[in-house]
């Protein structure tokens, strides 16, 4: 008789879905050619969320897919609890697939006795007990420094760029110039300029004096061109409005809008459906509502890109290949 | 010239509060003699809670007030946000002021595949940098171990047996039974029959057979006597109401009911109302909303329990002798 | 030539035993068809333990049976080196099983000033490396949330339920009514008595008036009844005992304890062959010394029941599945 | 006889410099009124390097002064030393002031399995025992996010306001432009622009096509006016004096430099001679080397913010004040 | 009215004493002028240790002096219950006073497979939540680097070189040859026989053939001289015996030992006793046991050296004065 | 459909060299008949290191092999960083193969106010995420316990002995003396005495009186012998030097010299060439620079032992077996 068991070691991958992302996480699980965990999410009527897997994930590496947008609260505790409860049920492995990371701007202290609530919202990650993360475009690439664990960084910008190259090559639009909304994106629109080959502006905003009210004004040339404005996200849409106004009257032809994220926060659509935009294209990263203006806003799928991203790393095969590693912008 | 600088220390107590608790916090500000700090707390279109400080915290004491009550994430991530601002603000010492700990019944795996969410929250807090905690009257002591961090657990007993204390001796109430609304309460249903000088009874439930419904029945005499069921708190109040018509039947005159956290969540109110509970006593450790029945609802106040703790806790006094350290009872 | 090389992956499972649970590991290891590690285990002339695995341990997935009984100090720094020497031999994952979880009574503070060493022994042990916890029958569930590794919480309590249904099916017992010992358990006792298709009685302890003697006494009816007290553990038996007493005078037919943890500590043997109970039911979690008296006191094995659950573990299957997911009574 | 001894408890300050901050050590010693602390930093033969601290630290709050500048892993080692050194000689906390942050570029993954450096260095700090940094000027403001310990983050950009500000009192220039030299500074350069009333430029790269050579290209205009480049560092100043020529063709009256850390790596100063600057302005973070071109390279002083910021830090008042919280630029 | 509360700091210094050190304890407390605060300590039947802090030691630096000898794993508990009481009591600080620290040898693995237990000893007292140590002549002086935070290593040394000194002084011993007990103690015996103007020789050991018998044998000279054995502590006493029996036989005169910790293992005093020695010296860090050879065995108190250490670790004044640093024998 | 994806699971190694270790990483590639992993290792013009691994290190098990020799903080900050960067590109297990530790002498507090630098090292290297460190010949093996994680901790010292071995089967030499050459290595050189069944003799210094100068005596005979010094390393050879003199001095007869690492810093190569020494031995731990004495100094390759290590490691096979487990010399 011997003192030791023998067996074979093999590795499951299964993916599951938060509230925030249940038709993403169905998508990308189809792409994989499976169908999403089972997993019960719901709410007492005291407001806390329960889990609780009902199928067994012991070992295996699971994926949890959650957006952590609006409600972001509820969205971020819930994927939280999640992981807790993926770790007690002894996964192997749990990765956190958030395509938009909630309080990302919120990155450094702009203001004293600011918190860094992007630091903090990894450190509870990190906390509940993930194991890995994959998101999609952050705010400012450092983000992934905030983690000590790897963080899988994936752009959806060749996307958005794939969407204007067609355009263009259908001639709905052409003599392009791509405009950075602000000072500080200037880096991501000179990137999609040169794809396009495609001229760069810039807005920017200053307060002429002390007391006075900030005004855009712009740095270069838009005149007779098709204007694309680029941005990670649209949030409010009250800077992205300003913009349109400045360049429209600076003699732009059409105004595009383009961005990774649509949050469409508060008076978003009002002001998009006034803007004059011919049209704003975003990704699925977060769930567009069911009241938003669908003629104006076209969405692409961020899918794909999830998927093989999951397999990859499931697989351990590269993920910078799926994208030619192009995610230095943010 | 000498190579150092030297100055005499002393140390700042400064008392913050979240937006769930903001009337709690005056009041123990105000019998603590000062003020609230000023901190700005909002919310964006977009769900992001943002917070910062108003007034420097560089060095001192800062005891932030927040109950989890429901929202409870919002709650919960307001009072993670202040905690991690406070600590890149560079106070001294953080000290969490929970008077009502949400999700403090998911403290165990009662079924396979569970979080442990009350432990998560210990280790969020934690993340967070919080380093002492002061709560009331967990749904079980051992929550405290959940925390590497000292917790200081105060209890609110007292205040609910001081007021049936008060009714009998104002002839309102006589020939006391103390009744445990399940069978996991009977310890403290014992304990405050005891400083009543009262009779104890318990109600229990079982399933006849398998899948048939479960039925509540009684241990114990109750004919002929006042009622009161006790617990740690009152959430949507099925089982309370349910144990109510049992004792009724079962020949009880009055029905009175007390716990520390009234929650009413759901259909509560209505319960009660139709219950034939001659009232029900809670404290403010969650705040009782406008359209509670306020005939119904007698609140007690912890305030001074909650000041006398932050005292003694930035003063090194004892704050066991605050309520001869009760806190056995969970 | 390539710059790498592969090798199939396979997992290795090897079970060893402390001194305290030398019998049971044998069991154990019996049931799973291997026989126990081979590791050196010694005490020095000095008191000091030490500890060598005999065989590689390299890459294994180890499983470290011993129960912290008396000498609880020596049981568990037994154990702590074990871990200790397994992580520095590079076991893979090193799992305690600890059948008895020693010091579990004390967690949470009862009193000021007191240590949660329940808790500081679930530190103890992560601090030392281990990678998970299987043990049994917790004094309280909440114990698994000290830990932030998984902890699988087994109940024998289906164990002894069957012991006495065959009982009542052999005819030896009818009537029966369970009583809770002490106020604290009467959940338990709520649970078997549902099981058994039982009634319910509870034992509770009350001091009359300040400065006289604690007294005993019971709620419910067990006149003419054949009482089965259940409890987690049962350490000196005074507190049994004195409800014996209790349950007789109010006309108990005949009277048996059971519980999982047999401690007999100090005069508890002489103080049960004093009472007039007919049976103890325990299980094999502690070894029972040779001096006990056999005759009273049966013991049934949890072997199975942690056999099945290190091979589930080791297998990546469910542990929940091997008593119903029954863990949910402490 | 009693059971304790106390005493009134005070804070010492002490200030030390490693070897590459020896002068702005001594600068921001003497701007507080005392002399730098006693310590022996020596490199043995073997490459390694030796520290003992040579006055008691044991109760104080010490301030190391340490550019991590070239050769930069020999003075973060020493730092790191240093660091461990007053841990273990018990200084009640222990500051790093690092002006210049080494490895501060390599803030996220730019390209598939490469470290981030700049966060790695902030896990080095830490694991060896500092409580607080203090730095300026960070290549990315989110590298504060990288600690866990509270980093005050100052800036050095008034002091470059103010001297252009004074130059064009003093009619040396007019007719500003700012301009960012590449497309991630025009933040920055925007910034500057609108504390000097000057116009915006931005210099930006593109490759027209793949496989041709990038072409730096300037958006906005120049001509005829002086120009300002703006940048947080100075390295081997390559992109420097390519946008330069940039400008000098576009037709720009005369063209100065100014940056917070100049670096001067390799080439710089031979470029910077050659290149028609009228003048390079730098912080002395980084010690300017003796072979440098004094006439062309104007050197301002921080040791007036740095010693401020030590100052309040020991005395627990606000650092924001310092400088009006300007450091959200980076 | 203000938003805080201010206070003058001072600091309050307690010293306790566990089961293992009472008396040194007590010792140590005398020298400091104060009594060892009161502490109830007890074991219950079924070998659980209890720890209460029967008075408040919220806001104190609290010294524990707890020697970790026989019964080693008994006391090793009992002080990490202590820590970890004081830690929930809220205390300032928490130091060990570990006079003799036991399982010291087992510092590195010297066999495969073998724990080590010295490092995981380390790191239960910091698990447990200790701030910092303060021991006396570890086996190896490494050890202190086990821990993470700081460790006052104090020496005994001189107290036994003193010893010496003064019996040469009087004339009792002359001619002295400090003899090294094991090959790996001869930097401490040359270091001993400098102070006291000696000479040095050296016994080692070595099998002359595989599968013979170890051999002992000198290397230097002892013929006609005081041959003073000495070592970092006695155990078993079989090594130091079988030397003494090499050293006579190589004609010395009389012959003494002297270590600075006295556990007296096993057959010790009988070997002792029967070894012809004249005299042998230890201190106090272990507790000598009532049938000791009083005659034979000289003790010298470490009393003075642990209280002066106490307080300048409580004053921040230098430890290392205490002994002029002279603790690099270890 | 199903919810999850299987594959089987197996293991990659991978070995990749830094820059101090080149000729003896590609040894132990060839060895185990493999080659270098690609690495992009280089230096900027500003002093700081880039790494970049050229190929997918995604779930391999990679073993990075860095002598941290001088420039030591070169070398450890490029091992740091090459760590880091393995890390995020999600290697699987990333182990350090360390053949020379710098910095391992200052492995303990020697004087106060001194660092612990090798512990210091070894925090620095768990920060940043190695698994398990695989190194050679400590200075002391105490130095294992700096780690938490698993050290493979091999010995070069049977190759020394061989090589004597083989010499006096030869002929070249006879009659030998090991002599240590101080107090502190005696324990080694009776070892290799025993191995080659020769004589010991130890060399040791002594201040005579205080303020005079260090004297170099010996204890025990070589008159007429081989003798050769044995140690762990040769750093400048000053000592080492000044016991050859010692030992001529007292008639001698050949001298040779021994040890595991040749550092070989400042004056060494010119001391050993003027010290009339044999031979002196060393292993390739550490690169012998092209200008040393290539006729006095002999190198032995460790080269199989690392390569078997590695092997051993990755197939999860015995380490202790490839020396016999003879670690225990330091």
């Amino acid at each position: 008789m011997t003192s030791s068991i023998d067996r074979d070691d093999s590795k499951r991958l299964m993916v599951f879905s938060g509230r925030s992302s249940r038709q993403l996480g169905e998508r990308i699980a189809s792409k994989l050619g499976i169908e999403l965990g089972d997993v019960t999410l719901k709410t007492f009527a005291n407001g806390e969320i329960y889990v609780r897997f009902e199928e067994s994930v012991r070992g295996a590496d699971v994926f949890l897919v959650q957006s952590t947008c609006a409600p972001v609260n509820d969205a971020l505790m819930e994927l939280l609890i999640m992981i807790d409860a993926a770790k007690l049920a002894s996964a192997h492995r749990i990765n956190a697939v958030i395509p938009w990371y909630g309080y990302s701007r919120q990155d450094k202290k702009s203001a004293p006795r600011e918190p860094i609530t992007a630091k903090l919202v990894a450190e509870l990650l990190q906390a509940a007990g993930v194991d890995r993360v994959l998101t999609m475009d952050l705010h400012a690439g450092q983000v992934q420094g905030f983690f000590t664990i790897p963080v899988d960084h994936m752009t959806a910008i060749p996307l958005l760029i794939d969407h204007f190259q067609a355009k263009r090559e259908a001639g709905e639009i052409n003599d392009i110039v791509v405009v950075s909304p602000d000072a500080g994106r200037a880096k991501l629109a000179n990137h999609v300029a040169e794809k396009l080959g495609a001229r760069l502006a810039l807005l920017a905003k200053q307060r002429p004096e002390h007391n006075q009210a900030e005004i855009t004004f712009l740095v270069g040339d838009v005149a007779g061109r098709d204007a694309i404005m680029i941005d990670d996200m649209i949030d409010t849409a009250g800077t992205l409005v300003a913009g349109v106004q400045t360049i429209r009257k600076a003699g732009a032809r059409r105004v595009y809008s383009a961005a990774v994220h649509g949050l469409f926060s508060g008076p978003a659509f009002e002001r998009l459906q006034a803007s004059g935009l011919e049209e704003v294209v975003v990704t699925d990263t977060i769930p567009l509502p069911d009241h938003a203006p669908k003629d104006l806003i076209k969405v692409v799928s961020v899918a794909r890109i999830l998927a093989d991203s999951v397999h990859n790393v499931f697989c351990d095969e590269s993920v910078s290949e799926i994208f030619s590693g192009e995610n230095q912008l943010f």
